[in-house]
């Protein structure tokens, strides 16, 4: 166990006893996998997203993720109002800006999002720099630029959401705009399953749907993700029986598990 | 084999004889899902759900499903229109109330396709119960009432229906108003991989596509499922192997496997 | 290694260099797989369909792919629009016309989809042969018409084209009009796999993403893809697990094993 003063298998025993109703406005690639990766953890997932009944069902939800994957004017209006719909009745929100930088329709839905403030946004190097309107090479949803790059743009972008910034890659990186942390938990296949990124998200709301310290909870919960990619490694023979793995992995791990063998450095 | 005057194995032999053309509207959740549920069984799946198009496929179709899991207008007003195209040529088909009581928009569609007379609506008790108005604690799509305290609402929405009310759970509750079957078939790894309850309804529809007596056809079908999740669960490591077993063994079961292993109780 | 000009394994190494950015407009079934077959393979997925930002991000992209699996009004006036910005950026672009003879509307989107004239236009016999007016037994997804009834259909279809057109089956054909291929890879459990036809497409966008000659490209990425399905059925169960044998078979397939393995025969 690596020092440091977050306790990631609390978080996760306390998401697993409160099994928190996860609702998810996702994109069509992400919204199987999501929901399986939630499930696996010990999350309910929901995946509501129509105007007629996304903003109501919100409140009976513990948290919120909005990822604009496939984005099209329908969901983009759906999204807006269930954004608000969460900060009226007090519950956290998570968003994956998916190649925010990649069309003018996606930069300016993703702009009207990080407006309405998300508990937590959670994104790629790329999508992070996009945001901020820093130059990136990456155009779609797979990161080319490095999270060392993006950490300047992640805490720029802290100032606008008051809320948690998470930069994913080979290293995590994740700040509040004070406090800083680095996880070193993954695995390079990881990348080469679709979806996995955007699923990602989903247990950060799970995660931050318990935790009264968002920061903590998101640390805590991109370490026992990438611990589940490493998981997932041994005895995988190619992306297809990794993505499997994976999906076991999240429902082995327990807490001592995660304790011991999270890569999390504060700064 | 249980003592009783259902042959299962003779429907799931019937079913495969045939290969049925099932048409399914479901959710984006469950559809690939279910095409490969229904691919592993041995029935033909078509996912056509646009209202230019769905109610004219209804008529080649040898079976309908309608699953609510991620409705939109757009999607309603299709799903209405097909039920009606489908009652119109006669074809059986199998409605899905899925999280029927967790919004009003969801809960005053499910009212109208269920006032379209379902061949068989199959759901979890939480589901069952909000149709019929009866109180339920479930809000999203896992059920959190017991099957037992859905029988009573089972048996009401047969009135409504003139068709077959099933409830998925631990045990299986079937009934279509004067005949009652249990089935204690299943796996608990089985609400923990998505749209697996959902795909349930293409089983469904696939056996009462060939069947005469769509009773006994869901019967059946809802003993094959449970059988294949108790074979998949044999050396799953966690949800995600149990998922890939799932599918292997929908396959590999034939007909005297079914009848040997089916716990069917009727009354 | 079959004698023959084509070397298919300097196309998967050339594209593999690339990483091309493969954009897809595909339907809601295929969504996923067709991405994790995209990265299995070594090539980058974006599925961007809406009309609001699907034209404007053909630029960027190095190959389009148009699946009318799940055809809607919104869907198709984006297919439309984006085809022709993929004419008008010269970007190639390669077309699945799923069970294009099953609706009107179906036919009536694949016909003027047709009139923009796909660089490859790949479906099974049935599609094929309804695309040009042929009587075909089929009607789903799934091709009821064997792949020699289909091949003057497909010459047939490339006099409106001017591309490539491949039939896709237990051998598949390719022809440009001028030259024919006739591969022999593949395996029966390919069609028990939802979705793995349309993922082709998406292999096939990859390869003439890079490559200069189209009906090589093609040839290339079909056998590529059939000797992937051999690869898979070693060891599986069903079609479960065969499904992710076949995904780490495409990560784990090279150029030397494919021209040793490759069957293609040109005429």
């Amino acid at each position: 166990m690596t020092s440091n003063s977050i306790n990631p298998g609390a978080y996760l025993a306390a998401m697993r006893d409160a099994t928190p109703l996860v609702q998810n406005i996702t994109n069509f690639v992400a919204m199987n996998t999501m929901a399986n990766v939630q499930l696996a953890a010990g999350a309910s997932p929901a995946m509501v997203h129509a105007f007629e009944e996304a903003p109501e069902f919100v409140a009976i939800a513990h948290a919120l993720t909005i990822n604009i994957g496939t984005l099209s004017p329908d969901w983009s209006k759906s999204m807006l109002a269930t954004a608000a719909a969460a900060n009226k009745h007090g519950k956290p929100w998570v968003f994956d800006p998916v190649a925010a930088g990649a069309t003018t329709y996606r930069w300016e839905i993703s702009t009207r999002l990080i407006a309405e403030k998300p508990t937590v946004t959670r994104g790629n190097a790329s999508e992070i720099m996009a945001l901020t309107g820093h130059d990136s090479a990456g155009k779609g949803a797979d990161s080319t630029d490095a999270v060392t790059d993006a950490m300047q743009a992640a805490t720029e972008l802290t100032g606008v959401t008051d809320g948690i910034v998470a930069v994913s890659g080979e290293t995590d990186f994740i700040t509040d705009g004070k406090r800083q942390a680095v996880i070193r938990n993954g695995h390079s296949l990881m990348p080469k399953v679709t979806a996995l990124g955007c699923a990602l998200n989903g247990i950060i709301g799970a995660f931050v749907a318990t935790g009264d310290d968002p920061f903590a909870a998101t640390v805590s919960a991109m370490a026992y993700y990438g611990l589940a990619g490493e998981l997932a490694a041994k005895g995988a023979n190619g992306p297809g029986s990794f993505a499997v793995n994976f999906i076991d992995a999240l429902a082995i791990i327990d807490d001592e598990h995660l304790n011991r063998h999270a890569q999390i450095e504060l700064s």
